[in-house]
């Protein structure tokens, strides 16, 4: 079997005169794909025509066009890829509030409520918290300290408190996450808040959090919580933001997925360990920038030595060249930034990425913005 | 339009109870696909029924399977991705020649030549060259350089050079790259050649370097070169191999490839210059071996000052956990270190990324695998 796979990949790869690509068509455009009832298009079909039309025009001013056009770049990203939104601010201050956590909710909450007016006193129009930030990163803590969001006031006072903040200081918030109660499941949940102190969207962590590096670190999330549905990306005022939450941050795919529905940033609330940490949590972040040419904000909780899961800290913002933009070590601290979305156009005529994908070799599906057409 | 996509893309974002996926299967299992007839398949298709079965059966060892399996891990690579083989070795050493190049092409047959004699003398089973390492890097030298590798003997004196060392020492050449005449087109192309000395697979750079960074780097290689039609991957005595060149690496859906094709080990020849390789250069080689939790070896030419090309030098190899094992400045150097296969199952135990992945989220198709089936 091995010899014989050899000799086809071989043999393959010699193949002077590569494949025609005449039967690809068929299966990537369905002649009437059911749209499930439950699905609320992201697009409005109609809009999408439009969007995609623009798309493919602003394609033809770069200078390789016609030779990639013959590599179907368009077609490398499934549905194809939405241009980038003009963002309605070019420019304005991030604020990543590595907080300490306890396991006292209530200080919890004030705690971060200070943070988040200390960040906007120093001009933040967009606020980030930490993972799981009222209450300890413990498959013990989440069922104790998990609230519900959708009921709010009362049984969701961490949330309450962002909405209050949010409206009154007039930013937007990327609440971090804290763990839900929903029916009879838990999950890792980020509430984005709007200017106007409304839910604007809410991530539930898509990829939990299951290793195993015997001695280093091992933590299976899935003991206590539920994987979310589906990928979370929303237009604030600063900006189209996709949200990822830690090991979501992990896999490729979703970023790829927010590059293509039009993200300038994606924030990942995270609290990677001391194993994978120095190993991964910076490349991650420059990585899914690089790749993507967006901005990304990840942030941790500060280090607490003696708790039972002891968080990398290091909350970072990084640029679309992947540059690191500001960081920080493991302790509290409130990190100010500036981003500049015109940067992100700028990178894209540097390296003019989007329309040297080789869509006739590889496709990226985003399945749900798919089925949504 | 901006205001009404906000909305929709919140609302879906908040929709208590997300999709059903009904749908999904009907676009991605066409009862018949037609064979284009120009295509050699991969893998025979019975054989790849038993891989598949195999590939499912080894992942319900994982602690998180049952959960997994309603997020359909598999379908996040189309086709599934193929198990990771039993390499025909574990460890063994590896050595980059981090070549000087100069515009006098027998000389740098012969210095290449005496580089991989030294690399073998220390035991290097497998050697890496640069880059375009026959000539000066420049739209300009590539006709001058070009060799008809088809042809061969005579008509291709740098790989003539690479096929006796091979057989002569027994050794695996990742020959670099140089620049390929066939017909009245030009590639810039990576020869493998096995133990035995013969040709095992030609890669054709599929990402031509196009980029702009004004007052930094300059430089269109579509102005002379043919970007191939292939990915190339190849069983060889120490593993299979990814082929990548340079800008190729950019391309992280060509890593994701590999990886689902099963491969070991990806070998990125590359010419990074002053402004990308302190910027992206070592970023890359790690994100590409750490998200598809494989290794990967570069090995860029020497850095000349006065060059018309600068390039950033830096070869290296980076193990699956975006480690990097070894490394070097810019000067000319053989960079000797050990790969140890056994570490892709342990890291890939650590993290179980292959059975964590949202296939009913996500899907990278593979083109050409998919056609050949």
């Amino acid at each position: 079997m091995k010899a014989a796979l050899s000799m086809l990949i071989s043999s393959r790869n010699l193949s002077p005169h590569p494949s025609s690509s005449l039967s690809r068509s068929t299966w990537l455009r369905p002649k009437s794909l059911p749209n499930s009832p439950s699905i609320i298009p992201l697009i409005p079909s109609k809009s999408l025509s439009r969007l995609r039309l623009n798309h493919r025009k602003s394609h033809t001013a770069h200078f390789s066009s016609i030779m990639a056009s013959s590599y179907k770049p368009e077609e490398a990203r499934v549905p194809p890829a939405l241009p980038l939104p003009a963002p309605p601010v070019n420019k304005f201050k991030i604020g990543l509030c590595q907080l300490s956590v306890t396991a006292d909710k209530e200080r919890n909450i004030a705690h971060a409520r200070k943070a988040i007016e200390q960040a906007a006193a120093q001009g933040a129009q967009l606020v980030v918290l930490p993972e799981i930030w009222n209450g300890p990163y413990s498959n013990d803590s989440f069922p104790v300290f998990a609230e519900d969001i959708d009921a709010g006031g009362d049984a969701s006072p961490s949330t309450a408190m962002l909405a209050e903040v949010a409206q009154r200081l007039k930013i937007t918030i990327v609440g971090g996450s804290i763990s839900e109660r929903s029916g009879d499941q838990l999950y890792n949940t980020c509430c984005v808040f709007g200017t106007d102190g409304k839910l604007k969207a809410k991530h539930r962590k898509i990829h939990l959090f299951d290793i195993d590096i015997p001695g280093k670190i091992t933590f299976i999330e899935s003991k206590t919580l539920t994987a979310g549905q589906t990928p979370t990306i929303v237009d604030t005022e600063v900006g189209r933001i996709g949200i990822g939450i830690c090991y979501d941050i992990r896999f490729q795919e979703l970023a790829m997925i927010y590059g293509a529905r039009g993200a300038h940033l994606i924030c990942y609330p995270g609290a990677f360990n001391m194993t994978t940490g120095p190993l991964h949590w910076e490349l991650l972040q420059r990585a899914r920038a690089t790749d993507n040419q967006l901005y990304v904000a990840t942030c941790s909780p500060a280090r607490d030595a003696g708790a039972g899961y002891v968080a990398w800290g290091h909350s970072t913002l990084v640029g679309p060249f992947g540059e690191v933009l500001a960081t920080t070590e493991h302790e509290e601290a409130i990190i100010m930034a500036e981003v500049d979305y015109s940067l992100l156009e700028l990178r894209r005529t540097n390296l003019p990425l989007l329309n040297q994908r080789r869509g006739d070799l590889y496709q990226l599906v985003d399945v749900q913005r798919l089925n949504s057409q």
